[in-house]
C-alpha cells in the first residue's frame, strides 16, 4: 500500500526562508511564527499520514453507493471526518465568530496540501463545504451567515455547488434550473444538476446545497442567473434540522477516480431555496470565490504528484533491477536499486523539481490572497486574479504528467492497482478537467486577465521578475544556473505577449490559438521565479551557518535541475504561439 | 458509446500515394494493388467497428473473473474470437503452410491498426498468439512447427509470452523459474510467471504458452535462460489435445484498463516444457521478434489517440458551448459548437496531425521490416532496428498525451465512465509499460542501438532526411512548410548525437540524462520526415488532377500544423539534453 510523509519541513521552508510569513505587515501573518506554524503542521501531518492516507486506497476499491435514495461511503470514511472535525481541522481560516480559527490563507493551504495528497476524495467532502460556506459568507445576510456557517465552519453540515447541468458546463448561460418566487420570499427550485460532488451521503447531519438556477422573467443568458441556498433538510427557526427538502440524489456517477466521492446527478423538485446576494447576479457571487476554488484545485495537482513522487523514490531504492553502467553501486545484492540509472534520476528530478516549485508557487499564491483579503490590496488582488489561471491550469496539467512519470517508475507494477500508483494518476486526472477545464483556464487568461486594468498586472509580474534579476545582479552564485535562465525565460513570455498584442486585435485566434502555451509559458516562468527566489534564500541559509548544510544544498540543486532541464520548454511554447492562427484554423469543421 | 470507423482512406493514402507499395520489389509487394488493399481494409474495417468496437466497452465493464481456475472472458468475446477466426483475420502475415495468407508486414500492420483501435484488450489475445506463434516460427524444429503452427495461426490455439517475475521485469537475468531436464528430452518447468496476459481462458482449445526458465547448473544471469515451449494442454502425437499440463493461472490482476484481457499470474508445478531453439539462447531467441513486437506496441499508441480522436471530433461537432469569438456560427441554436474554438481546434490538430504522421511512420517501419525479412535486406534491418526504441517508445507517450487531450474536450464527461473517453486513456496507458517500458527504449536506443554497427544506422537515416531534403529543394510548394522545419530539426537530432559522442565516452551518464529526450527528439524528426514526405505525395496527387481536392487539402494543412507547431519541441529536447549528466545525478539518493 502506498505510504505519505507530510512534507513539513519544506512547507516551512517555503513559509519561512521564502515567504518570510511571520515578518509580514499583512494582518494575521505575526502571528505564524516558526514554532506556531511547525506545531500546526505537524498535528496536519500526522491525521493526513496516518487516518486518511491509509483510507485512499479503500475509498477507491469501495466508492460510494446510492440504495432508496441514500448514499453510503467508503468504510472508515464517517470516522475519518468525525476526526477531522473535532481536531478542528475544517474550519482553518473562517472567521472566529462562526467557529473558525481566522488564520491566512497561506497556512490553511499549507494544511490543505497534506489533506488533498493523502486522500483527495475524502478531502473533497470538506473543500466543498469550504466553498459553499466561503459563497455565504461573501454574499449571505446576516441571518443567512447565522443560520448556516457555524454549523458548515465545523462541518457539521456539509456543502455543495451546483452549477453544471446536463447539456452545460462551461457555458452556464444556457441552463434550465428554474426558481420561482413564492409569497414568503423563498423559492421553488426545480431542474437537475449533474456532477455535484458530496451531493449525498450520510456523514453529516445535513447538506447545504448552493444551487445556480434562472428566476423566470429575468435576463436571457449568463445574466438572469442567481444564486439559491437549498438545505437538504430545512433548516427551524431554533436552528434545528427539520423536514426534508424537494432535493434528491438520482444516481452516482461512475469515474476514473476519486472514487471515494459522490459524485451525484441531483434533483431538485421544488425544493425550498432562499436567494443568496442579489437576483441575477449569481455568476457575480460565484466569481468572487473564483481565484481561491482554482488555487485549491491548482494545489491538488500539486499533491498528488507529490504523494506520487514519495512513493516512486521508496520503490526506485528498494526494486533491484539492473547494473549501474558507471559501476556497480550495490554488489552483495543481485542488481542495484533502479535510481542508479540515468532515466530514472530524471524522472525522479522532473518531479521533485516540479513538487517544489509548484509549491511555493501555491504559497506565493496564497499569500497574495491575504494580501487582497486581509490588507485589502488592490494589486494584490489583480496580480493573484492573473495568476490564478497558470496555478489551476499549468499545475493540473503538469501535475498529472508527473504522476503518470511516478506511475511508469513501477513499470507493470504501476498499471495494476495493487501498488495504489494508477489510483494517483487516476484521481489526478480531474483537476484538469474541473472548477473550469484547462482549456477554459487559457482562455481567461489569455482573453481576459491579461488586458484587465490595461495590462497592469502583467506589468507588474514582469517588473516582478526583472527587479529580483536586477537586485541580484551581483550574486555570482545565483547569475548563471538561475538568473540567466530565468531571464531568458521571461523575455520569450514577453515576446508571447507581444505576439498578442500585435496580432489579436486584428485577429483574435492569432492570440487565443496560442492560449494553451502561454498558460504553460507563464508556468514555467514562474516556477523558474520561485526556483530562483529559492535558490536565493538557500544561499542566504548556507552563508548563515544553517546546521542542515544537505538539505539547502539538495535545494540548489534541485533548483538547478528545473532551470537547465524544465526552463527550455518556453522556447518551445513561443514558437508555436508565434506560428499563430493559420496552422491551428485552417481546416474546415468537416475536415476533421 | 463511443464509435469506431476504420481510416481506410488515410491508409490507402500511405499504403499507395506515400508508400507505392504495389511498384516496390519487395516479395509479395507486387499483389498489393489498390484494389486488393482496399478490399482487405474495407472488410477489416467491417468487423472492427461492428464487432469488435461495441465490445470494448463491454470488456471494460465485465472484465475477466477467475472461479476454480477458469477464467471468464467478457460477454460477446468469445463469439467475436470466433468471427475473427472464421474471417482469417488470425494469420494474414504468416507462412501458408500453415494456413496464413503470407501477406506482407506492411498491409497485416495497417488491419493491425484497426484491431487495436477498436478494441485493445481483445485484440491481444491474437496478438499474444501472434507473437507465440512467431517464435515457434523462428526457432521452433520442423517438429514443433507442424505440431503447433497451424492450430496457433488459425487461434484455435491462442499462445502466451511469460517473462516478468514477482522480482524482476526488465532485469531478466533475475529470474528464479527453473527447467529441469528429464530423461526423454522434456524438461520439467517450475515457478512463477506474472502480468501474463492471455494466459488463461475458455476462447481456445489450448494455450502455448512460452516460458522462458534456467536450466540448473547453467550459466548465471542472463545468459542461463532458455525458452520453453509449456501448452496447457499436452499435443498427443496425433495432434489431438491430451492431459492437462501443471501449469494454472493462480490470480487475476485489478488493473487501471484492458479490464477485457485476463491479465494472469502463471503458476508453473513440474509442468512439461519443450526446449524452443538453443539451450541458454531464450534471450536471443526472445530477441528475434522485438522489433515486430514493439512496433505492434507503438501502433496501440497512435491505435487509441485515433479512437479517442474520432470521438473528440464528434463531441467537439456536436457539443453547444460558448460562441465563436469572431462571430456567432450557429445563430439558430443557443450556443456554437465545441469546435468553433481556437484551443478545441489546437488539441484536434495535435491528435490529428499525431496520428497521420504516426501511422505512416509505423507502415515505413513495417515496410523496413518486410525488406528485411523479405529481402533479406540488412540495412534496413539495421535501420528498422534503430527505429524500433523510437517507434515504440515515441509513439506510446505522445499516443497516451493524444487520449488525454480527447478526453478532456469532453470535460466531466470525458472523466465519467458513460461516454467511454476515460477507457481509451486507461487502455493507452500500458503501452507505456509493456514489451519494455519507455526508459528502456530510450537506454537500448541511446545505450545500444545509435552505436551499433559503427553508427551506420543512424547516418543512413540523417542520409535518408538529408537526401529528401536535397531532392526536392527546388520545390517550392514544400520549402517553407516542410523542408526548412524539417531540416532545423534535423540538425537538432543531429547536434544531440554530436553531445552523446563527445561526452558520453568520458561519462556515459552524460548521454543517458538525455536518453528519454533523445528518443521524443528523434521521433518528432521521423514524424516530421512522414509529413514532408506526405506533403510531397499530396501535391502530386493534386498536380495530378486527383478527384478529391479536399482529401489532399486536408493532409497538406494537417501536415503544416506538424511542422509548426509540433516540430519546435526538438530545441527544447536538445537544450535538455545539452545540459548533460550534472543536473540529472547531482543529488546522492537519500537526497530525493
Amino acid at each position: 500500500m502506498p505510504s505519505y510523509t507530510a512534507p513539513t519541513k519544506d512547507l516551512q521552508f517555503v513559509l519561512h526562508d521564502l515567504l518570510n510569513v511571520s515578518q509580514s505587515t499583512i494582518p494575521g501573518y505575526s502571528d505564524l511564527e516558526t514554532e506556531f506554524t511547525s506545531a500546526v503542521l505537524e498535528e496536519a501531518g500526522k491525521i493526513t499520514s496516518e487516518v486518511l492516507a491509509p483510507l485512499n486506497v479503500v475509498g477507491d476499491k469501495e466508492g460510494c453507493s446510492l440504495e432508496n435514495g441514500v448514499v453510503r461511503t467508503p468504510t472508515g470514511f464517517q470516522e475519518a471526518f468525525d476526526q477531522v472535525r473535532e481536531g478542528g481541522w475544517t474550519g482553518l481560516d473562517m472567521p472566529e465568530e462562526f467557529g473558525g480559527q481566522n488564520l491566512p490563507a497561506v497556512l490553511s493551504t499549507a494544511v490543505g496540501e497534506m489533506f488533498s495528497a493523502s486522500n483527495q476524495a475524502f478531502t473533497m467532502y470538506q473543500g466543498l463545504t469550504h466553498g459553499a460556506a466561503s459563497a455565504i459568507l461573501a454574499h449571505g445576510t446576516d441571518e443567512q451567515k447565522q443560520t448556516y456557517l457555524p454549523n458548515m465552519v465545523s462541518c457539521e453540515w456539509t456543502g455543495t455547488m451546483n452549477l453544471t447541468e446536463p447539456h452545460c458546463g462551461t457555458d452556464l448561460g444556457l441552463m434550465r434550473t428554474k426558481a420561482e418566487p413564492q409569497d414568503d420570499g423563498t423559492y421553488k427550485v426545480s431542474g437537475q444538476k449533474i456532477f455535484i460532488s458530496a451531493g449525498e451521503h450520510e456523514m453529516s447531519k445535513n447538506i447545504i446545497h448552493l444551487v445556480l438556477a434562472k428566476i423566470p422573467g429575468g435576463p436571457d443568458g449568463i445574466k438572469g442567473v442567481s444564486l439559491f441556498i437549498v438545505p437538504k433538510f430545512i433548516v427551524n427557526e431554533d436552528g434545528s434540522v427539520g423536514a426534508r427538502n424537494g432535493v434528491s440524489c438520482g444516481a452516482l456517477e461512475e469515474k476514473m477516480g476519486i472514487h471515494g466521492n459522490s459524485t451525484c446527478v441531483m434533483n431538485y423538485d421544488e425544493a425550498t431555496g432562499y436567494l443568496l446576494g442579489d437576483m441575477h447576479k449569481g455568476m457575480r457571487a460565484m466569481f468572487t470565490m473564483m481565484n481561491e476554488a482554482r488555487l485549491g484545485v491548482g494545489m491538488q495537482g500539486m499533491a498528488q504528484s507529490e504523494v506520487a513522487y514519495q512513493n516512486a523514490v521508496i520503490y526506485a531504492n528498494d526494486r533491484l533491477q539492473g547494473r549501474d553502467v558507471t559501476g556497480v553501486k550495490n554488489p552483495d545484492g543481485p542488481a542495484d536499486p533502479l535510481i542508479v540509472h540515468p532515466d530514472v534520476r530524471r524522472s525522479l528530478m522532473d518531479q521533485k523539481s516540479f513538487n517544489e516549485g509548484a509549491r511555493a508557487f501555491l504559497l506565493w499564491g496564497a499569500q497574495l490572497l491575504d494580501k487582497a483579503h486581509r490588507d485589502g490590496d488592490k494589486d494584490a488582488d489583480g496580480l493573484v486574479s492573473l495568476l490564478t489561471p497558470v496555478i489551476k491550469g499549468f499545475l493540473t496539467d503538469e501535475g498529472y504528467n508527473m504522476t503518470v512519470q511516478a506511475q511508469q517508475l513501477y513499470g507493470g507494477h504501476g498499471y495494476i492497482e495493487e501498488w495504489g500508483m494508477s489510483q494517483f494518476t487516476r484521481d489526478a486526472r480531474i483537476a484538469m478537467i474541473y472548477e473550469g477545464a484547462n482549456g477554459v483556464q487559457a482562455l481567461d487568461l489569455v482573453g481576459r486577465k491579461l488586458a484587465v486594468d490595461g495590462g497592469k498586472h502583467v506589468m507588474a509580474f514582469f517588473d516582478l521578475v526583472k527587479n529580483f534579476i536586477k537586485d541580484n545582479a551581483d550574486n555570482e552564485a545565483l547569475k548563471a544556473d538561475f538568473l540567466d535562465p530565468l531571464k531568458e525565460a521571461s523575455k520569450d513570455l514577453q515576446a508571447a505577449g507581444m505576439f498578442f498584442m500585435q496580432n489579436g486585435m486584428k485577429n483574435p485566434n492569432a492570440a487565443l490559438s496560442g492560449s494553451n502555451d502561454f498558460m504553460h509559458l507563464f508556468g514555467h516562468v514562474c516556477l523558474g521565479l520561485m526556483w530562483a527566489q529559492m535558490a536565493k534564500a538557500a544561499h542566504e541559509a548556507l552563508e548563515g551557518g544553517a546546521s542542515d548544510k544537505a538539505f539547502y544544498e539538495t535545494k540548489l540543486a534541485t533548483g538547478r535541475f528545473y532551470m537547465a532541464r524544465r526552463l527550455p520548454a518556453t522556447k518551445m511554447h513561443l514558437a508555436r504561439i508565434n506560428s499563430g492562427a493559420d496552422p491551428v484554423m485552417s481546416l474546415a469543421a468537416d475536415q476533421f
